[in-house]
């Protein structure tokens, strides 16, 4: 598969790439971002961490804000951060115009109604068609994937590790979406790309997929207090009552102050590389 | 003086704000950013960075990209970033419409020529009435400053400490113009904001400031190999040889494959940080 990089630069001794692609799975170009660190002079595959952005967000938020490159570089991984949705002037979009849905807002399914089902096809596009050019291009293992991710990507993140047993070794979250099915941005999302309520719902739903068996080993999840999301979207009582039941190993951090932004997830995001590293390790 | 609040924002710890008020040197409102870290908790003035922004930036390009905020947290450093110039819709800008003069590009002196002298006096505004701003309303001591800045804004820095002796202890700039009289964006500022060539021009120009006898004790300068403006703009080795000769501690650190970006910038702003902090200490 061909890839057109739109820029490589040099950064915390590796290189930050943006790239390009056509898209067999959304039907449009698709931009990326990838780190690879310095030790890929080492000579052997590393480590992979895939962070999926929040609504509105492209690629390019995390990679001018996220600040990972540091702890990437101290730790030998190479970061992935793909768009949220497809995009383009022949791609539908929010037929009220807000930026909750549409374009921007791909919410990590593959749309199984029309006209959204032609282009929103992100489950597959993240778990099936983006690897396969990562392992193409890049010295990544691909045995070792762990994902996290914000907001709309912290649900991408559960549910697509929650849906794919064994494909990412570490799973984590910064202020994720737990249940969409009962929350308005979630509840718009579904109901435009899956159709009305029913049990298709279920399996885009990280507390509905664990409540139905689906298992990982283990969750880090970091939030802010100070999160105006927190409530209303994002609930995260309800992933901790899910995993309370199911026996999975959360660990939830609640953090006083902090907000839904870049200035919260980038206090945070060396304890996630960190944190996936010590398991993705060896 | 009265400070308008634009956001306050928990980050690393500490808090992110940005501010707004009415400038008496400028004649305009001015907008800039102010990193406070977790150590104020304890009750002691703490040291404070300048940093300052090159051509066409705000203070939010450093605020958002610049990564300086975890190492202002762990060594207890207050970060403030100001803008590059005056702005408004009153504000002369760049006869041609370019983006290397006027509005983004107030080049850290105080303009002697019409139209700009009204509000383009970014030295005064620098180093006589933000200081009071910050003195006021945080937790500052104002014994303990730092200088450091980026291209245009290392000019600043390296201008403004070599100008006002004393008055910053440490000083350090990442890719800074260092001879404006000489290269194509300084000639250009000089001449609009000083007149033509003459001895004014001398007044703000780091090596010739060196050449007539003004001194810092040591300066850390990093430069990228790749920078596209490293042969035209910045010169590094005229200001090597300039404090060869006056016997000025420089260490000029060569980045091989670096370019004039944030990507540069993050990668060196904790080494920076943390050469100020130790200047900064006691």
């Amino acid at each position: 598969m061909s890839l057109e990089t739109v820029s490589e630069t040099r950064s915390h001794g590796g290189v930050q790439g943006v790239y390009r692609h056509a898209s067999t799975s959304t039907n449009t170009d698709m931009v990326y971002s990838v780190f690879v660190p310095p030790q890929v002079a080492l000579g052997r595959p590393l480590p992979v961490l895939w962070y999926l952005s929040g609504l509105t967000c492209t690629h390019a938020n995390v990679t001018e804000k996220g600040e990972f490159r540091a702890a990437c570089a101290e730790q030998g991984i190479i970061f992935v951060a793909p768009d949220t949705s497809p995009r383009g002037p022949d791609v539908p979009d929010d037929p009220e115009g807000l930026w909750d849905f549409g374009q921007g807002a791909g919410f990590y399914l593959d749309a199984t109604e029309e006209p959204w089902s032609r282009h929103f096809n992100m489950a597959t596009y993240i778990v099936d068609e983006l690897p396969l050019l990562i392992a193409e291009h890049f010295p990544a293992d691909m045995m070792r994937q762990g994902i996290t991710g914000h907001s709309m990507g912290g649900h991408g993140a559960l549910t697509l590790a929650l849906r794919n047993p064994g494909l990412f070794r570490s799973v984590s979250a910064f202020a994720p979406i737990v249940a969409p099915g009962l929350v308005p941005w979630g509840r718009k999302a579904l109901r435009h790309y899956l159709g009305e309520l029913g049990p298709a719902w279920r399996q885009h739903d990280t507390v509905a997929l664990i409540e139905d068996g689906a298992r990982v080993g283990e969750l880090l999840v970091d939030v802010g207090e100070a999160d105006p999301f927190l409530e209303k979207e994002l609930r995260p009582e309800l992933l901790e009552s899910a995993c309370d039941l199911a026996g999975i190993d959360l660990t939830l951090r609640r953090h006083a102050g902090y907000d839904h932004s870049y200035y919260f997830i980038s206090t945070f995001m060396a304890d996630h590389v960190r944190w996936h590293a010590q398991r993705l390790a060896g």
